[in-house]
């Protein structure tokens, strides 16, 4: 089998590469120099490592039999072409726990006041540096409140983990109601689990089903919360969450997946539409949630040992589902 | 007996006061309007709740038998002439756990780069945002690392606990060799300590002995650690922490006690007298580690507590060793 690799190479992900070389010496894998060597392997490959195709390129690609997505959104990929030209794809958590890390760190600056004090005290400027004497200076402590995880997947059941420490009450939302470890009350109610928590991690996937899902009836809905999304950016309504935070309804947010990215043309480029960065009550991230060694080899481990089921005949493990998209 | 606040009083500070005055109504609660009407009040104070006397006031305060500091620490004492005066010193942990939050997000926020990468994307400027692309804008997680903290009181003891969902191995440094909870390994030889973790907080108090204590050989043991202080800034030699940064000895620094604070002439007023705020790989705070409402709180209320022991003809909890110092 021909495997394509079509996403950014770190070394370690090139040195797993010669592995499965060795492992597998009939088979070809191919790391291409530019954009023109890759739209060529395309037309043969029977396995693809990306994030995103367009349908031009699927529709090109006659041999394509598995898709690999090295992380866990497939937002970037046409789903029902993929569905009809019966094309498996699968994705991957490895770096979920990283994620976790990266929500509970936004949470705590936002609610710490971590970056507005960092930037006024670096220009000497204090805030209540006497205790006591100045109640508006106060930041916001984590420990006993009312958390609500949305999405119980990799990412929220590590968050949950993280914060065992902190002594909080946990809701999380998932679709299915089973029992989770390290969540107290799991619900499939989402406006239950956006009323519980003063504390709210959006930690869903991106689908059909979750585009705009944070809409502007259920940031209204979030008076006094502080929101953290790591999910994916479009989960929550861009103009709902500048609205919240204008009219002083959202508490603050920490927002690491985004509604506007760089590209070649423009790699200077604000994440959103809206002034949401000027807000003194927001910590802004540049979608780095699994941007940490540890959560690089977690993903690039775990799309490795997915080639190599498929090579030695198998399946890959996370295979999409086709209708719900994750 | 007399108690005086020489100290600022939150309203809920206040109202405990005021509670005060209707379990103990035979007592005098003096809550003095400026400078003035408190320096005629020291003279016959019997209690005074504050956290900084001068020599001077302390030679006036005939009647003086218990000084009240309503935080922890008591660097703002002169402890040697209390004690040989009888007076004595109580002080309070009842925000704790408060600190011990600050502690870990800032922990959290240096290893995250959240400060470097929040002020990057708000003037459009990424960090990484394709997974993979550049290894030189990792950022580091915490979990699973060696952690070492200094001091196991109220502080130590609670970043400890908050650490526990982060798979973290801790070592704690104390004087008295004992088993405490969420901690892995106790030491009471502090170089043990600096070398064994990669994540390195000081939750000490501030005495002749911890003074300069992490002086420029214990900061040239630090080689790619990250060091986070909420203790008193003192206990770091300030020009050995400038070094350890100026010459990419340590990873990075998080400090929220410093060298030099704002006072009424000079309200604006930068931490330290190097440059410590210009390092990408440094978070300063501004002595806000135990100012939430819960910290607060939390301390008015041991010292109102003490007050209470101390009118019902008992000994105030938290006694100050005058040798040690805390």
């Amino acid at each position: 089998m021909k495997i394509l690799f079509l996403t950014k190479m770190l070394d370690y992900f090139k040195e797993r590469v010669m592995d499965l070389k060795s492992e597998f010496p009939n088979d070809e894998f191919v790391i291409p120099k530019d954009r023109e060597e890759a739209e060529k392997h395309i037309e043969d490959a029977h396995v693809i490592v990306t994030g995103s195709l367009s349908r031009e390129q699927v529709e090109k690609a006659k041999n394509l039999r598995f898709v690999l997505v090295p992380w866990a959104g497939v937002n970037g990929l046409p789903l029902e072409l993929l569905n009809d030209r019966g094309i498996i794809v699968a994705n991957n958590h490895g770096n979920g726990k990283i994620v976790a890390e990266r929500a509970v760190a936004l949470a705590l600056a936002l609610l710490g006041r971590i970056v507005e004090f960092h930037n006024d005290l670096a220009e000497g400027v204090w805030h209540g540096y006497e205790a006591g004497s100045h109640p508006e200076d106060f930041w916001f402590s984590l420990q006993g409140k009312k958390v609500s995880i949305l999405g119980l997947g990799a990412i929220g059941r590590n968050i949950a983990k993280l914060l065992s420490g902190f002594d909080c009450q946990i809701m999380g939302y998932k679709k299915t109601v089973e029992p989770v470890e390290n969540v107290h009350y799991v619900t499939n109610n989402l406006d239950e689990a956006i009323s519980f928590g003063k504390i709210i991690f959006v930690a869903l996937p991106l689908t059909k089903e979750t585009y705009g899902l944070i809409n502007k009836e259920r940031i209204e809905m979030m008076h006094g919360k502080f929101l953290i999304n790591v999910g994916r950016g479009q989960i929550i309504d861009e103009h709902a969450l500048y609205y919240g935070l204008k009219n002083g309804i959202l508490a603050g947010a920490g927002i690491d997946t985004w509604y506007l990215y760089p590209d070649a043309v423009h790699t200077v480029q604000l994440p959103s539409h809206y002034p949401i960065h000027r807000f003194k009550n927001v910590v802004i991230s540049p979608h780095v949630g699994g941007f940490t060694i540890e959560g690089q080899v977690g993903r690039i481990d775990e799309t490795v040992e997915n080639i190599r089921l498929i090579l030695s005949g198998g399946l890959p493990k996370n295979i999409i589902d086709p209708k719900s998209g994750y």
